[in-house]
């Protein structure tokens, strides 16, 4: 794989010059044209051998480009913020809107790269699954990811080394982990030999250039970069050229998973109010458990207008310390989160340890209101499922429980809810003209709904469908649910 | 001051439950419309004595209100991502989009309320200093600021915290801090009279309420918390009611600053290249220098159309590591910038210690761009010469050196630059229609630039005025002065 990379390649300066002064001048118009497209992020993955050059690699970049539109980023020992979350929050968190290009030194290839002797081969293919993932997500979503690998030989890399440490003005370049990088050089290599051709794909492979020659490295890097920026905004429309994947197919029978609950239940006042007090106690003696600290809570609501979500996420919140828990409905997307994958809204919400984060919708939009008015494209609310599914497996490998509801109710419990709703002063706010739109809509909700837990129902986090015709039973439900969650996980760390 | 809130207010339970009810349903009905207009957040800062009541104040508002459009926030000890920034940054970051509720549990009070035994007098001044102007510049800008202070007596407290530790439930609630505030009540006490004293603005005054009864306690905060925002509400409109300020004067002999500037410079390309990369060397090394992991850099380019910020900025960043600094382009807010004050946006881009960030323009833009075409009310750019300087002298404090340029060129300069642009190829993208429309509003930039540095040049942050007709001058002297900036805080770090 290397073996191009170590033949020694050079340019001369004054070819240098000349092909400079031409690929300045081209990728700043591409990166005018990229900015005002604003349909795309450029992606830029520097990793390598150490010396190799990416730091100069990337500060030739914000010279050759508009350093206003550029951004870089390395990613060392993650803060105590990002430490407190899943891994890849803070990869999320680094990504170029839309429009803009990002430097990434090493991204989330660092810590497979260099840091592997201690890994399982399950945990190195659960790592490298894991940014295929993200970056099929990526380029699935019209990103242009580019990932360079800057590479040395062994001996150019010990005469780099040797170099640097002999000129007072550089020794320190030169770090202990250098050192010990150039004795153990050949398991590395082969170490990531074997993670690059892993994760190498179709629509993000890995570009290998030689860092021995400055001249030859960058041009290398940035002829690719132009040719390949070049190439994506040739395209006619990103949304064009992604493949349409055929429809779920309709239930033979007829017969759906959310026709078949039973939603009804005759749970009174009285024993309600009894259940819902002990299990309010409970949740709160749950999150301040000393194991709670290490653990954090996601909570999904879903289902129907009305379905009453809203009053069963104030008994969970009623029983929570106002300082562990926030709620984040779910509306329409600002401006900056258009200009990111769909999922960075609310990887941007999740909590840290010890904090209960409760969506009131979610990112399930995407299969069900986005689906069904036509928001996203069948292709893009079809590879959702994946996508979903990932995420909540990242939360859950972080120690995040991630608990699902979608509360059910009939269709002629809907209509009393919203007439009563339009007749009380204070909830009229809560009745729009476009909740008895979606009220035409029920059946495709239905499908799309149905869909969904069939598809996103884990084992890890799995869907919780409710009756809730009536509403004690639903609040209780609920949070028995979330009760049971918290406390078997609890149990299974204690272990 | 607190006399009032040591009687042992108390409401009887029937009383309590009906004006309960109605309560919450006109708190509903006021959070709907401050939703629905959108045009200032509303801020609730919780403080008190310990056991108090302020968590059970918060649960209660988030169970009386849409916890949908209201957050929580307690402030422990600052994450390593705050530590490494200006004490208020974590301020800055929890305020509350307009249209929704802030619930902060101590905000900028829990530090100076109950760590203030080592403070000096000076150092309290300048605390209550600083909080006085966040608050003013947050209440100027039209938000709703409600300052509560839970009152305990001395004894209330001893007999709180003795019912909460005789139970087996709540024993836990009772730290061993608590204890000691007890022994040392009628300390605490009086530090945190003077300070509430000092700290109650005409806007923001704060509310003493007693924290012994549940029921007082809850309906006190409601109904406060109603009263202020139905008043807010029923201002016509945030804008109006802010009081115009007078027009600043003409200069009486229509000599203005920046019409005194030498602009030219006969500085040639063969001495330019030499100094500048002797320059860039000198700021490599200096942000190499240990010392400068406790620094940050923030450098501010200000200056007309085509003044020759860009290339300034090329040269700067061009001698740094790419993973120390970033180039932060002010254009245009974006949605979640349009929601909060001001200064916000400026906030959220403030580099960590060990970083530089570039502003190629800045939260000057208030008081040109904004001030001339009208996009600011003559109130509003008038208050922002103040909290511009609080803004900076906030990052002074915390070892964030300020370098603030002013690149100058003549209008005939600036029209050669301008006929360029359209001539080639790769530069027209940097000339627009709103280009030419600026030029002809060059007198009154010169008069706004002119009144700008006079308000704003300050010992700790001066404006450095560069004539920039010679662009060879210009980056040699920004960089001259930025290496002469962090020498100076290097050299002073070290005595």
């Amino acid at each position: 794989m290397f073996e191009s990379a170590e033949l020694g390649h050079q340019i001369d300066r004054d070819t240098y010059r000349e092909e400079e002064a031409k690929l300045r001048q081209a990728l700043l118009a591409a990166q005018f044209e990229l900015k005002q497209r604003g349909d795309f992020p450029v992606i830029i993955v520097l990793a390598g051998m150490p010396a190799a050059g990416k730091g100069e690699v990337a500060n030739l970049l914000l010279e050759w480009l508009d350093p206003r539109h550029i951004t870089t980023l390395a990613f060392d020992a993650p803060s105590d913020e990002e430490a407190d979350r899943p891994p890849f929050w803070r990869f999320w968190r680094a990504l170029p809107a839309k429009g803009s290009l990002g430097v990434l030194f090493g991204a989330w290839y660092a810590d497979p790269l260099w840091h592997w002797d201690h890994d399982s081969e399950a945990a190195v293919s659960r790592r490298v699954e894991r940014i295929v993932r993200l970056e099929k997500m990526l380029t699935d979503d019209g990103a242009l990811v580019l990932k360079f690998w800057l590479h040395l030989s062994r001996d150019r890399l010990k005469k780099r080394l040797k170099a640097l440490q002999d000129d007072a003005l550089t020794a320190w370049r030169v770090s202990k982990e250098d050192k010990q990088f150039l004795k153990d050089y050949d398991a590395h290599a082969a170490h990531a030999e074997t993670l690059l051709t892993r994760t190498s794909l179709a629509d993000s492979p890995w570009r290998i250039v030689e860092g021995w020659d400055a001249n030859y490295r960058a041009l290398s890097v940035g002829r690719q970069l132009l040719d390949a920026i070049e190439h994506h905004l040739a395209r006619d429309s990103v949304k064009q050229r992604r493949v349409e994947a055929g429809p779920l197919l309709p239930s033979v029978d007829g017969v759906r998973l959310l026709d078949t609950l039973q939603l009804d239940s005759d749970l009174g006042k009285v024993e309600y109010r009894e259940r819902l007090e002990r299990l309010q106690g409970r949740l709160n003696g749950l999150t301040r458990e000393p194991g709670f600290a290490k653990l954090a809570v996601v909570a999904v609501f879903e289902g129907m207008d009305a379905a009453g979500k809203g009053g069963a996420i104030r008994r969970i919140t009623a029983a929570l310390d106002a300082r562990r828990y926030r709620v984040v409905p779910i509306a329409a997307p600002t401006d900056e989160e258009r200009a990111q994958p769909y999922l960075w809204r609310f990887w941007r919400h999740v909590p840290r340890r010890g904090h209960l984060t409760v969506f009131d919708r979610s990112w399930y939009g995407r299969v069900l209101v986005e689906r069904i008015e036509g928001f996203a494209s069948q292709a893009e609310w079809m590879r959702a499922y994946g996508e979903i599914n990932d995420f909540e497996a990242q939360l859950d490998d972080a120690g995040v429980i991630v608990v699902k509801y979608w509360l059910a109710i009939s269709g002629e419990e809907q209509l009393t809810r919203f007439q009563s709703r339009e007749a009380t002063e204070y909830k009229r706010f809560k009745i729009t003209e476009e909740d008895w739109r979606n009220r035409d809509k029920w059946d495709d909700y239905v499908t799309a709904a149905s869909d969904m837990v069939e598809r996103t129902s884990t084992a890890m986090a799995p869907w919780h469908l409710i009756g809730a015709n009536n509403k004690y039973h639903a609040r209780v439900r609920v949070l028995e649910i979330l009760c049971d969650a918290i406390e078997t996980r609890l149990k299974r760390k204690e272990k």
